[in-house]
């Protein structure tokens, strides 16, 4: 098949799904958690051969580790599968009712979006983490995963596909595309695709992004800041500069430059130090962080940096103002923070801080849609339209308004023979 | 200025006038009915050279009639801004909160855009419209206009920007752009500007989408549909497929083809005929229709095509099935009615016919912000990211998650010493 005609199956599968019941959609899910669990062999066979292939490759050890599938991780997908089943179902809801006039009533009801392209680099598990997503909301999708992962994506593609095609509203509703030259296509298709979902390096995003006229809902960078002001708790200051950097380096809600207000730096500095030096973490500072604790010089460059890694980059500001302007400018709208025990200063920084997610005293890293209680989390978008911060199940439905009436037409409101009553049911 | 400098002052706005009171958005609001109404004399006689130049440049009389103002168009203008006022300030709703642990408390919080760019054809009350919505929302905004409304835009602006900017927050929010090279330079700064709405024609919309990055939101087209089922009401749809048509054809509500059952074609296409007659809508029909009534003949392009005039192409179908799918492979997701007393079968047109608004038993026309009780409307989406349907106030809104706790860290709940607790508190 090429991918238009795989784009059109999904395309037409659109509709039945969009109505399907709750129970059909997660009856279909009980089946691909069973059909995983049934052939587990098959799974694992499939990845030995992807594992072996990579390591043929010479791709790196922790590349590997993530690629790698064993009984334990099946384990855990099947139990990803069965928490996506226990979701409410995100589509169906009634967001609004309206009686415009007697026997006329406008629902806003939630929707799938429809088409979604999703195009990951990671683990073989996010094909069924985004596929059991997409069939809980009611949309079709269109998979690429990374091409290491090929033979363990391919199979376990197939064991949801006949899973849920036994109930023949989901035919077609999934289609999984393997070559490069393929996700150029998919690209091109933008009055079939309704949304383009990159998970990934900075870099796929951005070729996503400058590459397609489909909305795309992602990030590239994570550029995330703690300010520490002059009133903070600064025990509470270390804990949180340290758990935002440290706890995971690798991931995008780690905190890449730290903003000390300057009446504490003298302080402040020195007992942080003292934490970073333990994970041995790079210290780049201004001129003034450097004339209080050792560190190498920090540029312009080093603000607009994400370097996903034990580096970290000190700026001293003097005030709140320039605090929030800093971040306004470098961040990348992902997620920032502010310490301090100034509820007023905090609100401001809640408020005029245009990132995804603001937190005050506590840490950058909760920015996640498990902790959020969002339950599975697609992806963190730090777009401002559609969906901002993580995004869960609600981030991939929209709605239509529904008009029902017994015959009323426009004309009659037109000439004043009828009027609206604007009356708000829910 | 140049605009990369109008736009960087509009930007460096939005951090104050996303947090600004509710209050003072008012007030704001107050001033510009105000200012409006003091310099009446101001805008009519801008206005009066905007005519003259029309009429010499041989504009036509429907498009002069828009562009004129009197003082009983000012009343209307100020009335406007007065509604604006009374609607509900979309900003700073909490619309979820959760304790994720004691002291530790989620909150995902309405917020305006940021920075968006409209760009509109129409009558000159639509800047006053447009400003004063984006003021009410707290976003900032970039406006051009039709390039005959020039003077009345520019008088209509500067009043309304002396009247806003006597409080410093709104100070470099609004800007106007006067010529398509700034519009061209616009659709370029991706990175500065959240959302362009176009309003106007097809030919202005599909411009701009083919020619940003952009998120655009906004319908080129309005290919809408009413289908007469053989369970209808024949009295009811002839009424409903009248309105449809005849009330306002030039719109986009406004239905370009007509869908009939094969059982109650012969019975109802006779009944519409003598209503359309009356009008002297020209009619297209397929070779059924042809046999039962005296028509053109249609083509395939005759589905593709939004007449907007007294032109209406009709097509019979052998079953529900069959005028869901003309619909979602002709329609422009826009509105689409079924006219027909059978519950389950309008259910099933509601679900599965995937357009932005859908009607049972009404006419297509009653698709607008006004009428479904959203306050002003800012236009109407087919996209199906972010906003869908007619957009208000709310669909100048994103959102964002502010997370407060006491000094919180991810350390603590990865190695197991704390624990979530994801207790739904809005």
């Amino acid at each position: 098949m090429t991918i238009k005609e795989q784009v059109k199956l999904a395309s037409e599968a659109t509709p039945g799904i969009a109505s399907v019941s709750t129970e059909a959609k997660n009856s279909a899910l009980e089946r691909v958690a069973h059909n995983l669990d049934e052939n587990r062999d098959k799974i694992l066979s499939a990845n030995e051969k992807d594992v072996k292939e990579a390591k043929k490759a010479n791709l790196t050890p922790v590349l590997i580790k993530r690629l790698e599938l064993d009984n334990k991780k099946i384990d855990e997908i099947i139990e990803g599968v069965k928490s996506v089943i226990g979701l409410e179902d995100p589509v169906g809801k009634v967001l609004l009712a309206t009686e415009l006039d007697e026997s006329l009533t406008l629902y806003k009801v939630s929707t799938p979006i429809g088409l979604i392209g999703v195009i990951f680099e990671s683990r073989p598990e996010a094909l069924v983490q985004i596929t059991t997503l997409c069939i809980k909301s009611g949309n079709a999708v269109v998979l690429k995963g990374g091409s290491e992962a090929k033979g363990s994506n391919r199979i376990l593609f197939n064991l949801i596909k006949d899973a849920i095609e036994q109930d023949a509203v989901f035919i077609g509703s999934i289609q999984l595309i393997e070559t490069r030259e393929d996700v150029r296509k998919l690209l091109k298709l933008d009055s079939d695709i309704d949304l383009i979902i990159p998970r990934g390096s900075g870099a796929l995003v951005k070729y996503i992004q400058q590459n397609t006229k489909i909305p795309v809902m992602g990030h590239s960078e994570g550029i995330c800041h703690v300010y520490v002001d002059e009133e903070a708790n600064l025990d509470m200051a270390v804990d949180i500069a340290f758990d935002s950097k440290c706890q995971y380096a690798a991931v995008c809600n780690a905190m890449e430059t730290l903003l000390v207000h300057r009446d504490v730096a003298n302080k402040f500095l020195p007992m942080i130090k003292v934490r970073y030096d333990e994970q041995n973490v790079e210290l780049r500072g201004d001129e003034r962080v450097k004339g209080v604790i050792g560190c190498i010089n920090a540029s312009k460059s080093d603000w607009e940096c994400e370097y996903n890694d034990l580096i970290l980059s000190i700026r001293t500001v003097d005030s709140l103002t320039d605090a929030i302007d800093h971040i306004n400018r470098y961040s990348s709208h992902h997620t920032d923070a502010i310490v301090t025990s100034n509820e007023k200063k905090a609100q401001r920084f809640l408020n005029e801080v245009d990132s995804s997610s603001v937190m005050w005293n506590c840490s950058t890293r909760f920015s996640d849609g498990y902790r959020y209680g969002l339950g599975s989390e697609l992806g963190i978008s730090t777009g401002k339209i559609h969906s901002r911060g993580p995004v869960g199940l609600e981030g991939l439905t929209i709605y239509k308004y529904k008009l029902i009436g017994d015959g009323q037409i426009v004309g009659d409101y037109a000439n004043g023979i009828k009027k609206f009553t604007h009356r708000q049911l829910v």
